[in-house]
């Protein structure tokens, strides 16, 4: 019986698994953690809750790099990782385009999320356009690969 | 001088860009978000908050295809979009493990956790491992090429 008492108390355990957060990682090209954390900062107004730095480069005196970052923004947390932190993933030098991660932004005015994320680096994938809601949409891959898709909702009753 | 109020107003208005909500996209095969939303139900007790049909198929009665969900789970939203709705996004006829996008997912029991993700499906990326802070880690990657990385915090001092 004992060997079912366990079994049954895993399948407890399992079915009890909770989560206390759930937070996207945003995978950049080695050393552009900052330079990413910047442009978040700077384009969509995120917010840092936490970072780890480069442990090697601190006997050097050198500014150390970003390892990673956390940012808060519009009520999600995402991090921002260093590629060389997470070994397993394979990518290609320039990631620019072909990273898959794609995060949408919902805002009143998509032509301007637009305007300024291009301003600072990113490059439109789309045109904006009205969506059938009654909202608008439009779309751009940052400099670090990822891409952003902005969307209004529909504009209220007058 | 109108042409300059005209860009101050613009440049104004980017600065002024707001985001409400910030949503993580999934994109899995064609046809497969119905598998897709139902394994983040039952594995990590995601709730679904909306979705979209494939329009054309409500025709021919058939039970209509989810085209894209909307999921809370842990205090963040995702979507779970059918790759077809992306046109632009070239997805090879099998997502498993070349997808970019990576979740972490904070939880007490990570063991649990993988073993619950694995019995659904999933397949362990690396074994289980303390991590320096005192918590542990575990990484699966889930039957539809996303990755989900658990965490446990450092466990409270006794």
């Amino acid at each position: 019986m004992a060997q079912e008492d366990v079994s049954n108390g895993a399948a407890a355990e399992k079915s009890r698994v909770t989560f206390t957060a759930c937070k996207t990682q945003l995978t950049v090209e080695a050393h552009k953690v900052s330079d990413a954390v910047s442009f978040y900062k700077s384009v969509f107004g995120a917010v840092e809750s936490g970072h780890s730095l480069y442990p090697k480069r601190k006997a050097d005196q050198e500014l150390p790099h970003l390892l990673s970052a956390e940012l808060l923004l519009a009520g999600s947390t995402f991090l921002v990782c260093d590629v060389s932190s997470h070994s397993t993933l394979v990518v290609s030098a320039k990631t620019e385009g072909n990273n898959m991660t794609t995060l949408h932004l919902v805002t009143d005015d998509v032509e301007a999320a637009v305007a300024k994320a291009v301003d600072a680096g990113a490059v439109k994938a789309e045109e904006v356009s009205e969506v059938d809601s009654g909202g608008k949409k439009g779309k751009v891959t940052d400099p670090f690969g990822v891409t952003w898709i902005f969307s209004s909702p529909a504009s209220k009753e007058v």
